[in-house]
């Protein structure tokens, strides 16, 4: 097998070739950050969540987001609609799970579409992971638990048919079920930014747009957003000059400084068959 | 005739002096930068799409921005009783048919705010505009047909009373029918940022509120944007930063500069009488 | 009585211990800034606006916002439950009118939430501030009264059950009804940033979640964003620049310099006994 670090370079690379449209149903708080990482990336984003329109815009996309950072009934219909969509059309669908377990509301919705679908991919913190095996969640779409904490409930996610659950912290974890790729990249400013929780799922989206193998894609969308954070956090001087580095060394980022700068470690999952 | 860039400036200098309030219905995506670059150029913002007040909040508003970006049936409603009440006290309302052509959900609202209007000035891409003479429009907000492809179409709005077609690209054309203006002005990252292409429709709308001839308003408001943008790339590392220095370019660029920064070319319209 | 200023920066360090949870029910515009404001002084933000799980989330916080910049019928009801339980909980609330007085639809929102609280503190720029005594307000959201103009009707608001009442502008004004604190640090650049208002109404939440003694919180709040407002000015070539200096700079104030940094001035109020 490719180490992971010379393939997420070469993900990259096509995802640059073919500039994915990636449909995200998204929250008003993190929304226009997460339409720039797509831009700075190279991907091409659309937003639209009435529930009239988004199976037809679902038929546009190469990949579709739905993030429940600010769930209302309306929001989470047209979610549903455009999963079943998407799934239909066979595009990758990751599924956002902002502050499941803060509340019963966000908990049930986003049980509710795994159920659906499944989302090819998942990517939350560990309270909101921990929060879809029955756990209580953190404060808010704060987390308070580590990310080995929730493995187990990622793992047993994958077992149940999503193709990559990724939980991320400090170093994040990716895994199919089988494999995991844990990856160390990152920094500190990236928690002191909003919506880069956001655009993390929405680049391992993107990724997926060209990249059959899930737990490669999104381990490689992972290791992006991480090198860049850390290019990013060289020169800035506090959270706002960051973010704005960081859509720059997003930007710049290229396939070969990917994989030179990737820090991804495989491993059989527990049990698994590497 | 005056020339159209000394024009440009006299016209930003108006719009200095009066800060003409915009009333925007627009989308949750690009609503933070919409407002920043009116803050920048020097008018004042105001965002409400309650279909309980907008007409209220019409009658303090200088013009009106109606944007279908992510359109839901009850915004749609919202613009509706804004646009008919704009038209009856007789500010400009400028449509961004954001879209259309990717959903028929859009397209109709396009279409139907049109009918209902007409809006004084409508600002799209390419693939925007076409779909609004029954095109397939782009996928989703992104252009695949160039700026002169839609110039029929854009005629064919004016001849039907849009006093103003702005249809944006690499050069930019501005119709009213009879005369046009190609403003060359702009620079590569703007299509990096998400949110300028409604800017731009927002700047239109302010110059429109300070000036009656529609076609050198909104030739003077895209000059503005497409000079800021290439004062804001020199020295700029990415989208990042250039949307940071965009928002400065925006509130440093003096009447003088833009008069002789501005690169418009005015013509006969096919047809038309100069 | 502790000097002010000392007070102020006492708070700060007693909220970067605590790290609170802002919920803030608020608008499409400034949710990002706001969000990130937060972050960098070193609160956590959350936002939730649907009435299915707000009472839900209020459980979670530290103290509440809401915030009337887009308001909706919807977000109306969910302001109304969330604020009830933030009352029942006791934690502190803090109101936004955002706009009232520019249509009856605020202006009756904002009074309303006033009657089912009261809220523990309201901060608001004159017009609004005055809007809530009848008066009718500017245009759109824009102020064109003076601070101590709408100082009696602070001192109305406060006397009516409301603990600290902010009025922002060139030197802002906080009562309790007995004794006043006014705020002389700030910008003009921050009034040419969406959100600023907003983001001010934010950190009085964060500030209130530590600090008893709400007339010292608000007013340690408005100092800190003061400061930082000139701290980001200096170098800021605009006000895309400022944007992102001010959320470095709101990271980087030390208790120790706001303490030295904050011009704060106390009164007793008209009538009161200080």
């Amino acid at each position: 097998m490719e180490h992971p670090a010379a393939r997420a370079g070469g993900i990259l690379a096509e995802l640059r070739r073919r500039s994915p449209l990636v449909h995200a149903i998204t929250n008003c708080v993190s929304a226009p950050f997460t339409a720039n990482a797509l831009l700075a990336l190279g991907a091409a984003p659309v937003m639209a969540h009435a529930p009239e329109e988004v199976e037809e815009m679902v038929d546009h996309a190469d990949a579709l987001v739905v993030n429940l950072g600010t769930p209302t009934a309306a929001a989470l219909e047209a979610m549903r609609l455009a999963l079943r969509r998407a799934n239909a059309r066979g595009i990758p669908v990751v599924l956002d799970p902002v502050g499941a377990g803060a509340t019963g509301f966000r908990t049930r919705a986003a049980l509710s579409l795994i159920a659906a679908g499944p989302p090819r991919a998942i990517r939350g913190n560990p309270s909101e992971i921990l929060a879809l095996a029955g756990g209580r969640g953190g404060r808010g779409v704060d987390a308070r638990n580590g990310v080995e904490e929730a493995s187990p409930v990622a793992r047993a996610l994958a077992a149940g048919g999503v193709e990559a659950v990724a939980v991320t912290g400090a170093v994040d974890l990716v895994t199919d079920g089988r494999r995991e790729i844990r990856v160390a990249n990152g920094h500190p400013l990236l928690a002191r930014v909003t919506g880069t929780g956001c655009a993390a799922t929405a680049l391992v989206a993107a990724f997926l747009a060209v990249e059959a193998d899930a737990l490669s894609a999104a381990a490689a969308a992972l290791a992006c957003l991480g090198i860049a954070g850390e290019q990013a956090a060289e020169g800035a001087s506090g959270p706002g000059t960051f973010a704005a580095r960081l859509l720059d060394a997003l930007q710049a980022l290229s396939p070969g400084q990917l994989a030179a700068a990737a820090r991804l470690t495989c491993s059989a999952a527990p049990g698994g068959t590497p």
